[in-house]
């Protein structure tokens, strides 16, 4: 049996339910590696394409889009004129599929929660 | 509405799927928020009750029990004797429950697959 | 030659100067390790403690003190009510001694920069 | 006063002191905020980058150079043929420069000290 299979032989749920599964610890990998990291508004690209490009080597992974709050971004004054990435300012799109079911979930700032949901945004099977 | 009916409003998915989804995000936040933590003997359990009870204050998290393992420990010998936490250290057990529905999702190194799977172990209904 | 006196002769500045610079390494990992770890009312004290003593682990510290921001606490209403760890809302002060001298360097918001400053505050020798 | 000197007026030590305290806060950043990030043989290139860019944002940083070690890139075989980054793969070295004064400390995994050493490796006023 090969890696793949074995893994799939630990999960007592549907291959539809595992996709979501996936997607939920795809989201919460980017929210809990990549808060923290200092930016600007000249590294900020290059961190969204890092982001997006280490979840698509997650398992199972088919689409991946990052975008990071670029209002947040102050002007160019001095030596302390960068931002912390916050949980509040990212914006990301994650979709998983495994034997032709795919899961897209998705997680930013809810204004009416008042808070940065994972939810789990459309499922084609 | 409330924060948590709203919530719910956000998901496309069975309350049952959602449970799955939310333990797929407890796993990958003891993951990639602690990996890299530095301890050793003195601070092992510390950390575990730490890692414990910050996941407890997610949502819906009804259960939580994380082990790091003690095989990996040095002697105290000098200033360098201690671990940085690595994946393949971590066994977590996270239960998640709403509207009496349960799942319970696991973590931990698989020898068979040389890689620390986190994995969907169980679904009460 | 034993560890201490290895990673000592890498250096090539004074025992003082390398007290500075571990002071550095150890209140990034504070910084970097912890920012975005959940936390509430009930847990906030568990993880302050948590966080010293995975500084404590680490090579020469002989004290460290941090204390996490109250005043950021929401009252306990529902399963959203709590908060990601920001580095503006921790209180650190950390200090290493190697040879009879100790440095004391702090982290904190500090209002006047409108940033978490990491700064040397004092040195004994 | 500006920013830059306002935070220079909290350090009670040279500014030469100061830059061997700012790249052990640099150095760290790199190890606590990346290690546990996804990679493989595609997306290492865009994480080295996106670490060195993070770092240039920081205060005073005058030059960064990091990569990660190859040799443990596994062969693509399946979905779980990537890594996950730990600190002994990490090959970093950061100079900081302050009024003329600057200071370069490294990171890599040390053999003889079976441990990845932080160090201050060159000063130049």
């Amino acid at each position: 049996m090969d890696r793949d299979n074995e893994a799939a032989s630990r999960f007592v749920c549907s291959v539809r339910e595992r996709c979501i599964f996936e997607t939920g610890i795809k989201l919460a990998t980017i929210y809990h590696q990549y808060v923290g990291t200092p930016f600007n508004g000249e590294s900020i690209e290059s961190l969204e394409k890092a982001m997006e490009r280490s979840i698509m080597v997650q398992p199972y992974v088919s689409d991946v889009r990052i975008s990071i709050d670029r209002s947040v971004l102050p002007p160019k004054e001095d030596h302390y004129s960068y931002v912390s990435l916050g949980g509040n300012m990212i914006d990301a799109i994650v979709e998983v599929t495994i034997d032709g079911i795919t899961v897209r979930s998705e997680m930013r700032f809810d204004e009416e929660l008042g808070y940065p949901l994972m939810y789990v945004s459309d499922i084609r099977e």
